[in-house]
């Protein structure tokens, strides 16, 4: 091989959004880089320089029939943060060629926005900051007769990977318990992260605080509805961050506006959200379009992860940073991709 | 002594707010209770019953004068939050009287809302939550241009007192160095609280969160001007919760206006802020009508503490969990009571 | 006053043990210092210098006559570790002169001490190091069949002042429950250290690792006889640091020798312990003479602390890093001075 | 297939060792189980049952060809702990065959151990209990001449895998600087974890605690020697767990004995150490037989786990408990398996 290359593929994500010129100058360290954006790259773009490629940075569709053209290809980073199913993920396994998601660079901002609402939530801080711009607002102990504190509240996370690694070190000086209910994995793992591990329905009616992170599955879609609503503690605090698919979410309004829960929603069935929809009048909410992971240095962090990762397979070693696709669950992912 | 008695004066507080009928029913097996509220309790009635008194709750004066017809008092609780000067502290100490404010049972609370308005300024929660409801809200990363994370952030904590010290386990989590600014504890004891303490200037232009939870004394009236804010770096966060008088409150306004800062504002330098006042339309802040503090678990704890201490001086000890007036500082607070 | 006097009485302690090159020179700008050591103070070479003293550092004799003449003392500092008899602590608090011991200087120390005990005597540290000296260690798994880990094993603390709050966040990693009985402090005090408060009872029974770390009081003499003992789980690890008068020490060495309990000493009931005393050959023990608390960086922290405190109170604020006396227990406690 | 067959294999460990009663009950449930112990299966015994087989629990060799005849093996569960050249890495990552060892079930005894060893060393407690049964004991502040505070000292980290995560969160209560070298991890991990990643040079002069718990691979046979050791402290602390061929074990004990350093020594070139061995008569050092990892609860977690992994896998989930082999790595290790 004479060069190594590394192709760039990251549409629709911009390469100076997610890397800082000290990450791009790492990289060019690592092999040739071709970069290129604005659009997915051509076929045969693509498909001219397989033959030395090392790396592929972006989503671009990888069959088995182009993987058997990239006899060196050792990394396909996904910088969107969803698996995609246009990768032939068993093949990609067989050949240990990674396949990286960059969604792990969002966590830690999805955590910060998950506890950030909870507490905007439990303490109406968006409502009381309306009302004061309309000079109705409340003072003191009379503006707080539904507040109430996070402290030696329980609990309850859906679905514990990324983000909910993340948010743990957050509760745990709240003082509470840390209910945890997710399939995917064991009891005696969660155990050792210091959670209890419990059924759903257990969770539902013991938590004072439900965050709803679970990533969108073959298994999950819409699986909180009017029933499991209904189980929770009336004030319950639900928020909502990730996948909106994994509720029924008309049923999450119902409960939110007939005063049984207060949610905050970051994500939605339909994303923008058309005009006219119920969910702007409903009460009891806290709207955020989508804001929980993408921020300025978290983009960055995707470009550094990416670099990072790289680095390391040169090494002979593997990834440590992304999340890496695995054969048994890449399948079950319902996520949408970014528009 | 025929009968211990435990006079009760708590207005403005209400009985019912502050003492649970558990609570009640402790009190009550330490002595005879006379329960009173709804105004001031009547200077002869107070007399009356003073040769008996082991313990007030509430905020009556007790001058010089009435502590010589006190002779079996042990403990003064103030319910309300604030020492006030109609108190003669120090002949209370010389007899070892302890006067006591409840104060720190608001400091959990305290401490929740600045964490809450800290992570809603850094990321915009209330103004997306608005713009949702207005129909123009703006979608993922877009959202984001000025958001930030408080990991890895330098924080700045003005103040280091109740809410302090139960704020520092909330931002441990988040991995940056925490900076302390408090003149009134030694620069020891804060290395042993695990943060660095820094002289005020220097906290200003180092951190990117700052939080004003200084009590307000005789020494720090508008500590924080013009020239103040001008240090602080551009973009960032500043909490104000606990008193106004602390900084020049125009000069905040100024310096949220013109977009050098963003500032979550818990307490104005008159309350109700009146119909007209500019913070109702400047940007980049956040309001919230003095709401840090007085929630219904909050209150319920002041009369547990009351109760909880009385149970310990009875027994011998001295009390352990609301905050003993101090002869030293006693004189040099500026809080204003409330209302 | 012309000039403000310290006065050094630091006997048994050495001035250069204690103060370093550094505290020396703070300490000079404070006042006069007359240093001395070697021995007690001579009685007229105190009462020759009382008139201008506003500070005495070290365990001068300090009764009402000698107050009197000492209008301006401030600061009495125990370098010793105990509170003795010799002083007036009710005067001394009528007149707010702060009397403080240098015990917190010790405590973390002390909790280290003690969390290096447990570990040795769970996994037979030093027992495993006399066998391999000797030629007849054991290796692997067949040297471990007693062996434990703390991981998620019930803690249980008697007593939680200085060391015990030093220990529980050494203790909080390895996951299991923390209970304590401290009969000084109150329930909600010990709820609000995220700790579990308990009956003497439950804690014997229910504790894995047990660590005796109270002060001995004149109402804990002897507090564990072999009742106590017998009730504690087979193979508890017990902790003795502190004092040794807290125990029944014949019975303790009765429960470790029959192999009921394993027991780390640090503290006897009578130091030197006399050659031919029977702990020397009592099997499941780990002994250790006095060692826990006087290290050479504890020593110099007592010489930091009371510079520390004597610039707070001259500066007009309270002591906060000794243990300051409390008239209501400074007469309860029983532990003997070092010899 | 008529069964699904789970093979038992594990010499040189006992089935009752690692499996409570539960475990095996709840291994019952996942397929037919062939328990077998004592010795190495025999080949034949081996081969007739491979092509119904799902698990093999033990230290089989799995070449190619083997694996060729094993259609439905998912999953091949070392319960000794190291990874032998006796398996066709590769190919079983090609077939998704999951390569796992029980390491991790080790990793939080070696943790609690190396704490307890330097804690051990630091304070001198096997000498001094030595010390005390030969009636030679020395007592406080005189037998402390040369002890030292874990508090405030920065720790090295000579190796970050399954035992320096677990050690992690008890030294971080210590307070001081955490300093990591570890070739396998990428420096922007290490940062994650809230410790510095450094050089090996700059941990050995920085480090007043060093923890040695590298794995043995290809790459750092005697990396620790002569020149290595005196480029630490004088008086620093080496605790030496995991594998003995990481240092040059003859400049370790020069360094020991000409009192440049402390050492905690678990592991040993030959074991069981030659009678005649100087490491037994050298100073400064605390021996122990290779006792950090195998305790009654750590052997039984291998069971717990193994039992754990499989339900995964038959769920159609990855492991989450044991480590995996890597096939990066895999080749490097250089462990010798228990004899």
């Amino acid at each position: 091989m004479d060069e190594k290359i590394i192709l760039f593929d990251p549409h629709p994500r911009k390469i100076d959004l997610i890397f800082s010129a000290a990450d791009k100058k790492r990289l060019e360290k690592l092999g040739k880089v071709l970069w290129h954006e604005g659009q997915r790259a051509p076929d045969d773009y693509i498909d001219e320089y397989l033959s030395q490629t090392i790396a592929i940075v972006g989503q671009t569709a990888m069959p088995r029939a182009r993987l058997d053209h990239a006899p060196h290809l050792r990394l396909i980073a996904n910088v969107e943060g969803n698996f995609l199913p246009n990768i032939d993920y068993e093949e990609c396994y067989r050949r240990n060629i990674h396949v990286l998601s960059c969604s792990t660079a969002f966590a830690p901002a999805v955590a910060e926005m998950a506890l950030g609402l909870a507490l905007a939530c439990a303490r109406g801080i968006p409502q009381a900051d309306a009302a004061f711009r309309q000079g109705r607002e409340v003072y003191s102990g009379a503006s707080n007769l539904d507040g109430f504190l996070l402290r030696n509240k329980t609990f309850g996370l859906i679905g514990c990977g990324n983000v909910g690694r993340r948010l743990l070190p957050f509760l745990q000086p709240f003082g509470g318990e840390i209910l945890v209910h997710d399939p995917w994995l064991h009891d005696h793992f969660l155990d050792d992260l210091g959670v209890r591990p419990v059924a759903l329905n257990e969770l539902l009616e013991r938590s004072r605080i439900i965050f709803m992170i679970a990533t969108a599955t073959s298994e999950n879609e819409k699986g909180l509805g009017a029933k499991q609503f209904a189980m929770m503690q009336k004030g319950t605090v639900f928020v909502l961050v990730g996948r909106a698919q994994v509720v029924d979410f008309e049923a999450m309004l119902d409960a939110a506006e007939s005063g049984h829960i207060r949610a905050a929603i970051d994500v939605f069935p339909e994303e923008p959200v058309p005009a006219g929809h119920r969910v702007r009048r409903t009460a009891n909410v806290i709207l955020s379009g989508h804001r929980s992971g993408g921020l300025p240095e978290t983009y960055r962090e995707v470009g550094t992860m990416v670099v990072d990762e790289l680095e390391l397979v040169l090494r002979g070693l593997r990834p440590q940073r992304m999340q890496a696709a695995s054969i048994e669950t890449a399948a079950r992912y319902r996520s949408k991709p970014v528009g």
